[in-house]
C-alpha cells in the first residue's frame, strides 16, 4: 500500500508544478486507519510547505498516523519550524519518503532526524517516474542549473518551416493549445532572436480561467527587441529577462531597464552566439528551477551542444516537407542520444517526449 | 462469426504475400458445422488458386459448407475451370467474400455467377485493414501501376547520413534485419544510383531458412553499375532490371544484357532525373505487383513527387544528427500528407508505417 499512498502524494505535488517559486513542488498525504486525514502540497510561491499544509488539515488526528511525502522533508539548522520538526512534534508515527532532497543544506538531514526522534522512516525505492518528477530539484542543487526542456513544433520529417520559409501553423490548433499546458509547468520560457523577431510572440501562459505569470527569457545578442513588441506589452504580469553580448550600451538598453526588463551581458562564443553556460549560470542564480526553450533551430542546437538539454518536447504534424524547409536543429557537434519516453496523440498531431540518455545514467547511479 | 472466419482466410492469404507471381495473394477457409474442413492460399507463383486448394482439402465434405475468401473468386469467360465454377460444382452452400476483385476481367462476375447458381453469397463490409491487404490488387488493376512503398532508415530527426556524410548503421541491427521481413512481401526492390554506388548492396531477401527470389530495380541514368557489384553476383536467383536514359549505347549495356539483365530506356525530366511515371508503367507491364523503394533521398522524393507513393516504412533511431546530415527527402513539390498507421517498437529503434492520405480517400469512395 505504501507506494499507492505515495503516488497520491506525488499527484498532489503535480498540481502545483510551475507555481512554487523558489521551492520545489512537493505533495503530502497523511493516512490513519486506511483513511486520508491530511492532504497538502507546496503553497503558491513556496510557503507554507506541503507537510505543514497536510498537518494543519489533520490537526490532532496526526498523532499515530502515517505521512507520505514526495520529497524528503526540509530540515534546516537555522529553522526550528522546518517540516521535520513539525512532523516530530505532531506525533506522526511513520513517514514514507519518495526521494531524498538533494539540496545539500538539508540532504539526508530530515531523514536522519526523523529516525533519531523515534519516527519509523522509510525511503521507498526510487521509481524512474518519481525521479523525473523531482529532476528539476536534482538539477538545481546537484548540476547547479535549471532543468532544461527544448520544445519544438515540426513536420513529420523534422522541419520547422515550409519550403517557402513560412513557419506559421506547422502543427495544429490543438497542439498549439497543449503548449500552454506545458508552459504552465515552467518557471521560464526562453527563445532566440529569430523566433521573437519573426513571430512577435507574447510567450505567456494562456489557459482560460488560469492565471500564471512566467519569466520570458530572450537571447538577443544585439538587443534588437522592438519597443512595440508583445513581449513588452505583457510585461506587467510576466517578467522579461534579456541576455545580450558584452560591452553593449544603447539607449534601447536604458529604456528597457526603465520598464523593468532585466538585462544581462554574457560572453559570446567563436560562432558569434551567446555562451549558453553563462546564460544558464545566471538563470540558476535567479533561482529559476526549469526553463522551456521554445526555439528556434539555432537556439535548440545551442542548448543540445552545451550538454544541458534534459528533455525534448517535439510536437509533430503528419506532413512531409522535404529538404527545402528549415531543419529543426542547426549544427550539432555530435549525435545526441535520447530515449523516447512518451508519445501523446493530439488528434492528427502528436507530442513526442524525449529524455536525454544522461538522465537515465544519473538515475541508475542513484538507485 | 462470418468476420472471424473471414479473418482466418485473410491470415492464410498473408502467408504468401510476395510469393504469388502474377496472381494476388488470396486465402480461403471452408467451414462446416463450425469446423474447418478446408484451408487454402494462392500457391507459390500463383496457381492453383486458394479456393481450389481449400476445396481439394475439403473433398466431398464441401457439399453444404460455407466458404470464406479474402478476395472475390475468379470468373473468367475463357476458363471453365475458374474458381467460381469449381465452387458451384463442389456444392458449397454459402460464400463470404472479403473484397471484390478489381481486375476488370472478373470484377463482380464471380459474385454474380455464384448468386445466379443458387449459392448464398455475401460481400462483407470492407474493413480498412482488408482493403489495405488487397490494395496492391486494386492499384494494379485500377491505378494501372504497382503498389509503391518507400522505405527509409533515418535518425530521430529524419537524417539518413551523419554530419560527416557517412550513412552506415544509422538504425540498429534488429531494424536492418526487419527490413528483410518487409522485403519478403514485395515483388521488387528499387534503388537510385547514389544508393547502389555508395553501399554496393545485393538487395536480396536474407532470412535464415527462407528462400525467395526478388526483382532488383535500379534507376541508373548513366548505366554506371560496376561489373563486380554484388547486384550482378546475385543475379542467378534474383533478376535485375535497370532503367537508364534514352539513346544510351555502350559496351556495358551489351555485357549486362548478355548476363540476363533487363535494360529499359526511359525519358528524363528537366531536372535530369528519370521519369518515374515511365518507370512505373514498365514495371506494371512486367506484371510487378508491388515495389519497395529503398532510397536514397532523391529517389524517395521522386516517387513522392510523382504522386504514386502509397506507403512509407520509416525505421528510426533515437539519435539526433542536426542539419549537417543528409535529409531523408530531397525537394518535395508540395507538402505530402500521410497518416501514421502503425508504430512498431524494435528495441531502441522503431518502425513507423505511414499511409498516403489518398488511400483513405479511395477507401471512403469504395465503402
Amino acid at each position: 500500500m505504501d507506494s499507492v499512498w505515495l503516488n497520491a502524494a506525488f499527484y498532489q505535488a503535480s498540481r502545483v508544478v510551475g507555481n512554487t517559486g523558489k521551492n520545489p513542488p512537493v505533495g503530502c498525504i497523511i493516512v490513519k486507519n486506511n483513511q486520508v486525514i491530511g492532504i497538502g502540497h507546496t503553497s503558491l510561491n513556496g510557503r507554507p510547505h506541503a507537510e505543514e499544509n497536510a498537518l494543519k488539515m489533520a490537526g490532532n488526528d496526526a498523532l499515530g498516523s502515517t505521512m507520505y511525502i514526495s520529497l524528503e522533508p526540509c530540515c534546516l539548522d537555522d529553522n526550528l519550524n522546518s517540516c521535520t520538526n513539525q512532523i516530530v512534534k505532531s506525533g506522526v508515527k511513520k513517514v514514507v519518503i519518495g526521494m531524498l532532497d538533494y539540496n545539500k543544506l538539508t540532504l539526508k538531514k530530515g531523514f536522519r532526524r526523523l529516525i533519531k526522534s523515534g519516527v519509523e522512516t522509510k525511503l521507498l525505492p526510487l521509481d524512474f517516474e518519481n525521479f523525473l518528477f523531482n529532476y528539476s530539484q536534482y538539477a538545481y542543487h546537484v548540476l547547479k542549473r535549471p532543468q532544461i526542456t527544448v520544445k519544438l513544433a515540426t513536420s513529420a520529417d523534422s522541419k520547422i518551416t515550409y519550403s517557402n520559409g513560412s513557419s506559421k501553423w506547422i502543427t495544429s490548433k490543438l497542439a498549439r493549445k497543449h503548449v500552454h499546458q506545458v508552459r504552465s509547468n515552467y518557471d521560464a520560457i526562453l527563445v532566440g532572436k529569430n523566433t521573437f523577431m519573426q513571430d512577435d510572440p507574447s510567450l505567456t501562459v494562456r489557459i482560460e480561467g488560469y492565471k500564471k505569470s512566467i519569466n520570458r527569457v530572450l537571447l538577443d545578442t544585439s538587443l534588437s527587441l522592438k519597443i512595440n513588441s508583445k513581449l513588452l506589452k505583457t510585461l506587467k504580469y510576466n517578467p522579461l529577462i534579456i541576455f545580450t553580448k558584452k560591452k553593449l550600451k544603447s539607449k534601447q538598453s536604458e529604456y528597457l531597464i526603465s520598464k523593468g526588463v532585466k538585462i544581462y551581458q554574457v560572453k559570446t562564443l567563436s560562432n558569434g552566439l551567446l555562451c549558453i553556460s553563462s546564460v544558464i549560470k545566471i538563470l540558476h542564480r535567479l533561482k529559476i528551477r526549469n526553463v522551456l526553450v521554445e526555439g528556434g533551430a539555432i537556439t535548440a542546437s545551442s542548448f543540445l551542444n552545451s550538454e544541458c538539454c534534459d528533455f525534448m518536447y517535439i510536437y509533430k504534424s503528419k506532413t512531409f516537407i522535404g529538404n527545402e524547409g528549415l531543419h529543426a536543429f542547426g549544427k550539432l557537434n555530435e549525435q545526441k542520444k535520447f530515449s523516447l519516453y512518451n508519445e501523446l496523440c493530439l488528434k492528427d498531431n502528436k507530442l513526442e517526449i524525449w529524455i536525454n540518455n544522461k538522465i537515465n545514467k544519473i538515475y541508475k547511479k542513484l538507485v
